[in-house]
């Protein structure tokens, strides 16, 4: 009976134990002195990471999108889809961070981009990026960094890969906020505290498509450094905004990968681009070996 | 402005949408005269179901592992796959049951199998496969009705399809424990209230693979009337379990689908291998219309 | 020795076997009045055929492309995907016919539809379909029957299915020529005689896109029966074509599936193609038993 | 006219254009002083090949099976999937070889090993390998050589990767004759000239499973070094063979994967399971960067 026992408590203990056979996932926080705030940052470390204390990572921040925060990959479980692609010699070993760029957008600035008040972008590129791949032996050099994310996330990763390309050896947007369309319509005096019309105002400002349509060769020639990709479903409300963003890399003359796969603009999308997007961003962190 | 605001609260909205564009899920009770307690069961209502009031639909019983619960397939985000694959023709509009056979099992008798003073088996069939069926217009014979499950709840399952063909045209076995080997140990005088133990007694009692191999030709032939579907990782402790049922199968003359895909005993192999039952079973109960 | 001998040859027989494993591809003739021919065309017969001898199948029209004949799909090995997918479950068992459309552009008329002195659309309907429907015991009714191809067959899968939606339940459009765009050149007088030409206009006058834009709510609603697919590659030169297909069908509110593989304009891709429309049109079948 | 007619003649040009795209595959010939014959062998230079003149490029050899030879995997058209996977990223640009082992068994010494008058694996190592990876600027090390086939060579590139570890970097085994079993069967006096007797007895000379099972543990950690893929169908014939192969592997504590994926032993198996090989041999040269 003994032994029985035993195998039947190997199933019992099998959940647990593939905690120590994959990563873990922590929480950390950036104290920010642009923001003025401490920041909650989820941080990926892989399996290896405690052991070979003198390794540096490769790291691939990936974004999160409107209303979601440093937990979000995490409830999209991210950490099941990297554990197996790195076991299965898919993947990289490397360092994920979502950082946190969300909460209730009614009561909180949304957005990874500098508006009144809050200059998120810098925060990101001057406080957190130097100061995560400090803590925790990752990144270091665009040859070992990449960005992705998702929805307002995904347009987030593609145009921090836009101006600095020197940052980011490949981005990978899913079913990415690319721009929101201006239509005209006159604007009101605006409310000059309402952090949904900031935000909508600097994804705009930051439209992707428009900037790549509108930078000169030289810029174009430092996007062509950059390896990009697009993915997003063919029942999602921002396909037209990424098939446009398509059209401008392609008559730009800036490489890209295109999917359109089954889905709209869900959880589970994203949770199975990760399957497409981290053996993606290995082979650009292999390539720069 | 108000339409860009307009576009981006869209976005806002597009998760909370996504709910009338699927199903739902939810929790019901079955009040068990046989196990003598009130029982929690999930059940996924596809979105046509409250306007199709005259529509019967076919119906998944889906079985958890060891610690879980009828709420693990959600953890697990079944719904998800589930509006996917139904939204883009792939599975049929179906009803899925998942029972609670689970909890701590150091306090509740886990399980599938009928045990001293606890015998779920026979409140699966006499109680809550017809309740449900009455309730949500679901199943009402073998050609409108499959079961699947991972681990325990993937033995569970096909044990149920090898004992009563007669209720169901297809088993999708994920990660399954088909038995559980008796290494020979002397079995001690044994604690008469030990749940695991009961457990896996049971187990072993029920063991899909000495089904197989000990039926006479007329069991045989009733188990071809079954379609099978065997579905383990290569870093499965279990799969040698499942490797020596699918030689059993063969063996015996039945035919049987089986896939090795890359992964272990985890969620996200069960999450995945939704991709491939969901479809599977609907053609099993469309080759029956 | 002999033993071994004996398992030796099962590999040496094992490519063979796989013929009566399967179905067979067979070449038939159907002397056209219409076109004044005689004209070849190619049947996969699944597995049971020859002993089902009372069963009507269900039928996909798999169509070729410019330069192709009705041997393009074998080149394609379309019979060994149609094999493993009947055989796992995927696909149903069906009959599948490969007309000729093609052959040296310069010198044969190529195309699916009228043109002068060459009537394909009303030999394909009049004669092709009615007749190999008889000899073959397949289709029969619109519930029974597919159309696919690539290419130049993928626009004539498309506008037969648009223009005779009581004939088809189904419809998938693989890196399809939905239109050739009019750059406003100044035509010169034509040769009569020039077949690309001629090929070029009809394409032309029988545009899928403009066909939908321009379709009133009656022909909108028999379209709306169809099931539609559109899958067309990253890298193909007729994406923008795709795009403003599917732009076109989703302005005039008719559902469609919409997928941007990785890939250009080639036969591994059409040949992949087959993976996703095979259970896509057997889902259409089922769906109508 | 002159417009349309461009495009038209663009969708005639696609196919030729394709081959631009992508690599070539040539034939060169071996002449063989250990055979005593010239010997075919099929070479697939990637894109850049010619261009990038002082470029060494990794070599993976692509082992046919029984009947087949030098030509067999172009005619699972090979090349169409390593133009695919390279162009998107997901494989390596690499040089892909196929020698000749086979031809008619009963008039031809099909195998891979050395038997009596056809001293093979001494050509392959001493001969072809040097010779090809100095014509084509090919391998040159372990870290850039790896080794793969279908059926008999499946069988081949595993014992040859066993035998020779500081070789190859990976080995991946499609549908791989490991052994042949022994059914102890009274071996009379052989006919020395029959060729299938040959390959046979050489077959299980170099077991792959029992050369796992009996090797001591240097060897053992030799083979450590190398990364390992099974992939056999559930209907192949030699799946027992392969899974007997899976479980010495992790009786002797050599990690490795192993899939089983739908399919028999045919040829659009191992045409797919390009997709999975083709990445999996590019990631272990990546590894070694």
């Amino acid at each position: 009976m003994k032994k029985t026992l035993l195998l039947l408590l190997a199933l019992v203990a099998a959940m647990s134990a593939s905690a120590q056979w994959g990563g873990r996932t922590i929480t950390d926080t950036i104290h920010s002195r642009i923001l003025g705030v401490p920041r909650a940052v989820n941080v990926y470390l892989p399996r290896s990471f405690r052991a070979d204390t003198a390794r540096t990572y490769p790291v691939l921040y990936l974004l999160h999108g409107m209303h979601g925060d440093n937990g979000s990959w995490e409830w999209m479980q991210a950490s099941q889809v990297l554990d197996r692609l790195i076991n299965s010699g898919e993947a990289d070993e490397m360092v994920v961070v979502t950082p946190h760029a969300g909460g209730n957008p009614a009561l909180e600035q949304n957005g990874y981009f500098n508006v009144k008040d809050w200059l998120y972008e810098d925060f990101f590129f001057q406080e957190l990026m130097p100061e995560i791949e400090k803590r925790y032996r990752a990144g270091g050099s665009r040859d070992l960094r990449a960005v992705a994310g998702f929805s307002m996330g995904g347009g987030g990763a593609t145009a921090y890969a836009q101006r600095h390309p020197d940052a980011f050896c490949a981005a990978y947007a899913m079913s990415a906020l690319m721009d929101i369309p201006d239509n005209g319509a006159a604007v009101p005096a605006q409310r000059p505290d309402d952090l949904i019309d900031r935000l909508t105002r600097s994804v705009q400002a930051n439209s992707c498509t428009n900037f790549v349509t509108n930078a000169d060769e030289a810029t174009r020639n430092a996007l062509r450094s950059v390896q990009w990709f697009v993915d997003c479903g063919d029942d999602d409300f921002l396909l037209d905004r990424n098939l446009e963003f398509f059209h401008a890399m392609r008559a730009a003359g800036i490489p890209l990968q295109l999917r359109v796969r089954d889905g709209g603009h869900d959880g589970e999308y994203w949770h199975t681009a990760l399957y497409t997007c981290l053996p993606f961003v290995s082979r650009a962190f292999s390539a720069n070996k």
